[in-house]
């Protein structure tokens, strides 16, 4: 029997290694939900909205290599739309399934539920049109070869996509084939050249580093990556963004590099460089230490996903996947480099009823991450704190460094932990930002999953108080929840919740969390001004910095 | 001293009657969310997200005549949109202040968070084009005009505007100045033209019947259709969206017209009338019975905003306000006009401990509402019982016809109950609606308000497992919360709650509400399949309609 146009594209998303969809369902999206359940390897995985599905799928991408959202028209659609455009900045291929009206309904150009009531039934796949690399409304006819053109988009820009079923199509026979479209290769003489260059200007470096980037981490290149590292014995920084895309507990590891505003003797290092090789960075605001870093571009080498940029000349038609496997030959350690010794991260300080000021907090939560752990730190304070301690092997930090949407961290943190139930899934959010999303936490109970919720409740949105002309203004006032109630109330079964205000509280909360398999909910209260480094450089300078 | 731009918006948003503004913070918005703070008469209130701020602002105005909601570029405002699509469709003006970087910052096209990473800045400005009816970036330079132009379109549509403002820009003082745009008035031969049609048709007739519609009371014109009534002796029916526009305890109330779908009296009295007086009404799928509605066109005179239709000729230019003044002394009670006596509620069924049924919960619902209180209705199986309850006098009956969005009335409940404390606001929600916003609760609780919540919980997505296949597929499941704890793990003290299962328990808990004036949170628990009469008619004709 002929495949349907959904059966045809979600079994493509199953080969490429699409296992689970998130999604609200939804009358005109019956066709493509039903097939969702139906699809031999694909689970249905139903969030409270679809916002928090987005962000779930966004949060399995970054474990899985991709996600999926499925949601219904207009209402739907609209509302996971910055999710969608969240997962576009970070470069995070999300395959957007939404199912249209059919198609009678839409050239009738009936007022409908669900749509403006102007008979116009294309506008939201134009509202799309900027936060993805490719559109397609689906037909029998048009299924096959836009589905691969999809595909290879998403995998070519490592962005989402967005594909649209009108919902007496979804059901059709696919009339025609198409074959999947090949992965681009790199011009060879061009790589040639890139790879000759990159190994001469390490030849010659006296002193030369990495900095891995976050996109290496997108396309699944940490061990391709790594193998450069170690080959060539060159050691490396890391910025926000990119935190654990290499281990950061080998030796190569000299620490953060944020620009002026953390670890001064890694920006020295780094920036006296004779040779910086960025590979699949982003120089966003907060990679750079909002714009303080200064790296010299005749000094720096930046290796993108399809371009290398040498000095002042970009070469294209080069994947960033060849340059890793061409120059671990060529850039073996031939002469020792000096890195630099990573700084002992701060003992922990207070203890017994002594309150949780940052210096007792940061610590304390370092010392609680394990090997392999998952975290997942909303943006915020508690993001800027837990960004600079140095993560367990194979631990893998998790932010939305760019896009920075509040509310994202909670349903990430429910999709990573989806895509990967064998390791431990930390989120760590403030409280004013948890209050955005919360209600996805009911979905880890539903589904079994026993994550480990850190919420940081410092009485309101503690970043903005720093960065603010007042900072005790209302706005950045929260409502006052009964955090620890809250698995209960969203049916979260078995779970040890604590409120700790203490130190001492704190540390019993977290052995208790560190020996148990459960799933721990422990909200930590802080001073409202109990700010972790980052973010209180960020508002002694932030003024300063924007004003030049 | 000169006001600044952002004084000067917020000041002639005070004068057309903004007393509130819905939002969540955010960096880019500083500048804005200060001076919403300091604007005299205006108060910023804070929402958990930015969706739940935009419904909150629908509801708002859907009592105040407009609202408005703030939100932080990006990240903020892409997560309001399907909320500000959904006040476009349903013909609310909303005005959308978006606070932007600076232009110096958007000028270095710099890798800045709340991006996509590629810099470009007028992206979102751009995406939003399909939902607002004007858009600004607001200068000192333009904002005078532009807010002028802005006011009028959303004046004049009823539909949201969107204005943006630079960071930088926002506290500068404005260079210009401008009045405020005259409202349209009708072309006067056309009007006497129209109002003569009107008037000879209504003589003529033998059988005439008013339609009232939304877009009436979009204009707070309900006294003046009431005056066109009271003058003509007319009756009238009412379609789903319009209820309530007119009071329901008059007797010139023949019913709820919802085509072939519910009470067959009315169908067969609206349509074997001579003469049918549309007011502001808009034939979607949901006021007309799923298109099963059938009124002549050439026996229909339907008046909008800005043009009526007589038989199949629109005469353009004539404001649906001149025509009711006009038509109110020309159409006075000539012959004596028969109505319908509206057929009495059903009594409802069950005690002690009977289960919930639907013929149980509803009549008891409608019996529980008093004179002037505030309905906000879920779409859902709820709003489709509670839209055929018999609204007490002064009673207002809100609900999202057309857009239908799930999650929509938690927020928008919130809204109505700010803009109307003195008025008892009643929430009317399905569990699987209820979870996608349900953190909005806790808005009622920080602000002292008083709400009634029922939380309709059938153990899932009702309405769609009566339009689905596979009425018990997996995706119509919803995690399993505990309702009741809500409310205090929401930082809502005082609140009466109760969990009921039987009949009697459901007569105490309404009994408990209706004593007190303390906030009420009841979960009312149903079987899976317990749908109202037009939620049950839905299901089993769906398919038979759309087939068509």
């Amino acid at each position: 029997m002929k495949q349907t146009v959904i059966q045809y594209v979600l079994g493509r998303l199953h080969d490429i290694g699409i296992k689970d969809v998130f999604g609200v369902p939804g009358d005109f999206a019956f066709p493509v939900n039903d097939a969702v359940v139906a699809q031999p390897g694909i689970r249905w995985v139903g969030c409270c909205n679809e916002l928090n599905a987005g962000y779930a799928a966004d949060g399995y991408a970054r474990l899985n290599g991709m996600g999926a959202v499925c949601t219904t028209y207009g209402v739907g659609e609209l509302s996971a739309l910055a999710a969608i455009a969240g997962s576009y900045a970070e470069h995070l291929p999300i395959f957007h399934l939404v199912g249209m009206p059919n198609m009678s309904v839409q050239s009738s150009r009936a007022l409908m539920h669900h749509t403006l009531g102007n008979g116009e039934y294309d506008l939201f796949a134009r509202m799309a049109e900027p936060v993805v690399c490719a559109r397609a409304i689906l037909t029998p006819q048009n299924a096959a070869a836009e589905t691969e053109r999809v595909i290879a988009a998403a995998r070519y820009h490592r962005r989402p996509v967005y594909l649209a079923f009108p919902a007496d199509l979804a059901d059709q026979p696919v009339l025609t084939t198409a074959v999947a479209l090949e992965t681009p290769r790199s011009d060879p003489a061009t790589l040639a050249f890139v790879v000759d260059a990159i190994a001469a200007k390490v030849e010659s470096a006296t002193q030369a580093c990495v900095l891995p980037g976050i996109l290496v981490a997108r396309l699944g290149g940490r061990a391709a990556l790594q193998a450069v590292v170690d080959a060539s014995g060159l050691p490396f920084a890391t910025m926000f963004m990119d935190k654990s895309v290499l281990d950061e507990q080998q030796s190569a590891y000299v620490g953060m590099y944020d620009g002026k505003l953390m670890n001064e003797d890694v920006r020295t290092y780094v920036e006296s460089c004779d040779l910086v090789l960025a590979i699949g960075t982003l120089m966003t605001d907060f990679n750079t230490g909002a714009f303080t870093s200064r790296l010299d571009p005749g000094r720096t080498i930046v290796v993108s996903h399809h371009h290398t940029r040498i000095a002042d000349k970009t070469y294209g038609s080069v994947e960033i996947e060849d340059v890793l496997a061409a120059i671990v030959d060529r850039i073996r350690a031939g002469k020792k480099r000096e890195g630099l010794t990573t700084a002992v991260s701060a003992p922990s300080s207070g203890s017994g009823s002594d309150p949780i000021t940052a210096a007792a907090l940061y610590p304390r939560l370092e010392a609680f991450l394990r090997e392999d752990d998952i975290i997942v730190a909303e943006t915020g304070t508690i993001s800027m704190g837990l960004g600079f301690a140095r993560m367990p092997a194979g631990a893998t930090f998790h932010n939305q460094t760019l896009w920075g949407a509040i509310g994202w961290a909670t349903p990430a943190a429910f999709g990573a932990a989806l895509a990967a139930p064998e390791r431990r899934t930390i989120l760590m959010t403030g409280e004013g930002s948890h209050q955005l999303t919360a209600q996805e936490i009911s979905q880890f109970g539903r589904l079994g999953l026993r994550p480990i919720v850190i919420v940081l409740n410092n009485n309101g949105y503690l970043i903005e108080r720093l960065l603010c002309k007042n900072p005790d203004i209302a706005y950045n006032d929260v409502a006052q929840w009964r955090y620890t109630a809250l698995p209960e109330a969203l049916g979260c079964d078995g779970w040890f919740t604590a409120r700790v205000t203490s130190c001492g509280e704190l540390d019993e909360a977290l052995r208790t969390a560190s020996g148990s398999t459960d799933a721990a909910y422990i909200e930590v209260v802080t001073g409202t001004y109990e700010s972790s480094p980052l973010a209180a450089q960020l508002g002694k300078r932030m003024k300063e910095i924007y004003a030049t």
